[in-house]
């Protein structure tokens, strides 16, 4: 049984990877940059996501977000509230996001094209495990981390961690009422990943955010 | 494919149940109380567990905990601290523990005997979706959600807090600096599980921790 499992899963991953390969190289042709955000439920992408895209917005990027849950369309109304063309991926108890729902939710997107964005931001479904393991095509992968959870998960959830290509602190306003180790949690992060981007952020402060959205801004000059 | 991947999810499932069942048989006949704890990951199961731990101990009863995470030992130790014996289960990978994980770590437990305990709590991996689907031969499973993860998340995880027996809000001493909406998150509790016994708690000041320790010590009563 568990051999056929393994099996089994490697075709699906497979699969998916081949699927996001072809996603990949749309995106390059479209010029657009694509970011999947992955955190625990309750991190905050959804705020953290909200801000990033008001002001992109404001400086007159072209952005756009899928988001995934499992049920409800929350997020998606959510995020609407920044003007930017949101869709929701219910994945209805599937707990991850894959290239095949990327690919179905792109097409038929009315009014938005690939080649006219600047920016795609995927929010993930809310779980440190399975997401790890399901490429979705993006350039950037986001791990989110909030100063309620805990400074070991980093060590918990290695493959997460050592699969992203930046670290987003979230909720820092509340970092001292929350008794948050500061020095241990940034510790922990690059002992996965040595020398990831860390950026300390509040979507309620703002705190963090200058040197979150000059990271995107760099990353799209980088990428032509 | 996709019906390959349904069967074969509905006989690990059907397999899972069957041994689930054994072992439901097997903690009725010892006479000990099964809990399992669910969660986000950074909800404080852990924090939450070594507090009822201490305190069930304090009061003279026969206690022990099975601890699931992916990879390190953390949760084991910390809450070794409480005297109790523990048993750590990593699932390297596996987004939650199955029956057969559970079955395995009883075997060989040197000095703990089903017979000898009162109350056996299993705090599975931190993820609000997979842990759904997996009956660990528990009585009571438990669904617990923090002041900082958002009000809507019975609401975006259904299935777990459908299935759950109590529900437990941590951390209720940062309620104010989180902007938590207490009658919100009651009512979407409710609206998916009426009736619901909600505990309100904080592991750090003690709150709501009565109330909790009464629940444990009624369904031991109701349980003979």
């Amino acid at each position: 049984m568990t051999t056929r499992i393994v099996e089994l899963r490697r075709g699906i991953l497979k699969k998916n990877d081949e699927l996001a390969a072809g996603l990949r190289s749309r995106f390059l042709d479209a010029g657009v940059l694509v970011l999947n955000l992955v955190s625990s439920p309750g991190t905050g992408k959804t705020a953290f996501l909200e801000f990033t895209l008001r002001e992109l917005r404001a400086k007159g990027a072209k952005v756009a977000a899928l988001v995934g849950d499992l049920e409800t369309d929350n997020d998606a109304r959510r995020l609407a509230a920044s003007g930017a063309p949101v869709r929701q991926i219910n994945t209805h108890g599937i707990c991850h996001l894959d290239a095949e729902m990327i690919d179905k939710h792109l097409a038929g997107w009315e009014g938005v094209a690939l080649s006219g964005l600047e920016f795609l931001f995927i929010e993930n479904v809310g779980n440190l495990v399975c997401p790890s393991s399901y490429d979705l095509g993006e350039k950037i992968r986001v791990a989110l981390l909030s100063v309620t959870e805990g400074e070991d998960k980093p060590l918990k959830y290695p493959t997460l961690f050592n699969s992203a290509d930046a670290a987003v602190i979230t909720k820092i306003d509340i970092a001292e009422p929350c008794g948050f180790d500061r020095e241990l949690a940034l510790k922990n992060i690059n002992e996965i990943r040595p020398g990831i981007r860390i950026f300390e952020t509040s979507a309620k402060t703002g705190a963090g955010m200058p040197e979150w959205l000059g990271y995107l801004a760099e990353a799209r000059a980088r990428r032509s």
